[in-house]
């Protein structure tokens, strides 16, 4: 790298796509540690991630209440605002580059740290790709966040220890309703995640209180899904217990690779096969499928949105490594470090979680999808395995302080000035 | 009432009807104080409810480790099972109450204490109202609990404030990531509570910290639900921020008295108007209904078993009451009462919350339903007033500690020996 040791200027932090409950930790970490290192002058939020800086709507972050700030810990969701924008390969179109170049120029911003999963990476590693050809003096690092886990190179994301914890929970709470008349029932829990079942698997977790602690069947997305199959799985564990509950990736895939959850839909060519035309998502098409072949009650529950803003249950381990992710990126860059996103190396000592910060190259993160190894998914494709449980149970430890006033979240509340 | 004060022999407590985060607090409170009576030889738990008195299937409690039953405030539904059984008129039928007295006299149970919501107060009434007739000395005794907090007579409901406060807080979770792009989306939150708007009602809570901190909107079953009103309410707040959440009771209908939520099912007349058939509830319909009229996406939320079985989230002031109208309902037929609900009259003083124990006749309450009055819901049917808000805010208040193992909740494990 060709920086001089000392680079002065502002900094500019971004928060880009899906949220998670420890987004925010990410910023916070990334704000305070901006706030204290003396080369950076400004310390500025960028108004929905990347469009933020292509509009010039930057919020000064330096006029924040460092007790509020201090609330972002407690706060889900992208505080500063996300997006979703893929910028063009320069190469194609200079128009976005250029305007980014404009608005780092006007505001002498000569760091940039955005927070965001593999398509965030990818627009950071342009823009730093871009900024180095024009020979503009600036470091760039990606902070990684996604609930789905299913970033490249690391051992894990910030976001996926309290979604899963949250789901975690959340199975256990619900079997224990599920389960309470004597009548039968089947329960279809749809969780999160595309392409990767780590989100899935983590409902497997309550089983290491007892196989009646939480979900009988979890299915991910790695493995085909027969419909089948399924119904089987689920009348065996009917005929042994008299209920059952199922947790589905909103992923799966039959042997063709259509989605399960598109069986329904108008499109599709399994419509017929499942009776009526319908507009919900995985667990709506898997509950008329499976009450159409049982007399059982059938419910399905999407955990939607709650996975991924139920701040309330995050991971204090999550928590705390989201925010050493985004104070390590800019303590690295103002020592010099650019182009590089911050991930996490596990270093478990004597069956003691471990996790240490580690530098990636932006490019090999951009765009790549890490998804669970099918030897953590059992033989029968119904379940996950000892690997998966121990990998994933150190991620959920610890609960955050709930912060309330008059008995509902107290949020960081922010004064949100533009530059 | 003829019973002598001293009424020696064993006693059942029973748990029925859908679940609550605290009604387990309550079967502590009466457990404990039964525990504790020297007149009660022994206690024992119905599994399922009054189905578990007719199969004769009774746990003994006395057997239970104290500290695993002391978790039971810890822990979500009904920790005996539940069930959803309306026995005849013994006018009409006497079989089951024949069979009552016979489990009754085989256990030499004198005292009886069911909890649950206004058809186990009908069991409870018709059981009661039996044994009196038949000459059977034994004291019966309501305890009341439903999420729906549409119980009559009562103040409020063991299991509202807890449904409530996860209302709230996850409305505030909800708001933080559904307004997080800056693309415009509309969120849709279908909420418990056929006939009473009492939870959809909870939604309106966070508005007390400003108006972008909650839902925008809140539609009660207690008036008539308008599609175009509804449409333009909408479109309206999009106006206005760009963004809209909406709350919806699951009861609401329309003015000829039709659900909403079944606008879209096989057998609706008006399924054509808004296009494709389907199998959703509320939020699927009004979903697909909004998608049709708007260009902005369009989520539907369905809180599910989740609104009733979050104990992570209780309010601490909920299970506080939960457990007092348990051990009360104990102690007071101790003393000599039978045949009524506890139920709670309000004392607040100086605007500082205050409750207290009274009693209702299980007559005055079977089969009946107390639903928000009118005066309390806005004159635009899309909000509620103050009014609502000074009741229901204190009953939201606290939080109990969040006990865990492994990260995850740590619920009671009762060993559940048969008699």
């Amino acid at each position: 790298m060709s920086q001089e040791p000392t680079l002065k200027g502002a900094c500019i932090i971004g928060q880009s796509g899906g949220p998670s409950s420890v987004i925010n930790a990410s910023a916070l970490g990334a704000i305070q540690a901006a706030m204290r290192a003396d080369c950076i002058t400004h310390v500025y939020g960028a108004e929905h991630g990347i469009r933020g800086i292509l509009n010039d709507r930057l919020f000064d972050l330096d006029q924040e209440d460092p007790a509020e700030l201090e609330l972002l810990r407690h706060t889900p969701s992208s505080i500063l605002g996300s997006c979703r924008y893929k910028l063009k390969d320069f190469s194609e179109d200079e128009t976005d580059y250029r305007r980014v170049l404009e608005v780092f120029q006007k505001h002498d911003v000569r760091y940039f740290f955005y927070i965001g999963g593999n398509d965030s990476m990818d627009t950071c590693n342009k823009i730093s790709k871009y900024m180095e050809r024009v020979g503009y003096d600036c470091r760039i690092m990606g902070i990684p966040k996604t609930i789905d886990n299913d970033l490249y190179g690391t051992d894990h994301c910030p976001g996926f220890g309290s979604a899963a914890k949250y789901i975690a929970s959340t199975c256990m709470e619900i079997r224990r309703d599920a389960v309470v008349y004597d009548t039968g029932a089947v329960t279809i829990l749809e969780i999160m995640g595309r392409n990767a079942g780590w989100l899935a698997g983590a409902a497997a977790l309550p089983g290491t209180f007892g196989e009646d602690s939480g979900v009988d069947l979890v299915y991910l997305p790695e493995v085909v899904f027969d419909i089948d199959n399924f119904m089987d799985d689920v009348n065996e564990v009917l005929r042994q217990k008299g209920n059952v509950i199922v947790a589905v990736s909103e992923g799966v895939k039959d042997k063709y690779g259509a989605y399960i959850s598109e069986y329904g839909s108008e499109n599709a060519k399994f419509k017929d096969a499942f009776g009526h035309a319908q507009m919900g998502g995985l667990a709506a098409t898997l509950t008329s499928i499976v009450k159409a072949r049982t007399d059982k009650k059938v419910r399905g529950i999407e955990f939607s949105l709650l996975q991924r803003c139920s701040n309330h249950l995050a991971s204090a381990t999550d928590s705390r490594e989201a925010f050493e992710a985004g104070k390590s990126a800019v303590e690295l860059a103002v020592d010099g470090v650019t182009d590089k996103m911050v991930g996490f190396e596990r270093t478990d000592e004597n069956g003691v979680y471990g996790c240490k910060i580690k530098l990636l190259e932006l490019s090999e993160v951009a765009n790549r999808e890490k998804r669970v190894p099918l030897n953590w998914i059992n033989e029968t494709h119904n379940g996950v395995t000892q690997e998966f449980i121990d990998y994933a149970l150190p991620l959920i430890q610890g609960e955050l302080e709930f912060i309330t006033e008059n008995g509902m979240p107290r949020h960081a509340r922010l004064k949100k000035i533009l530059v």
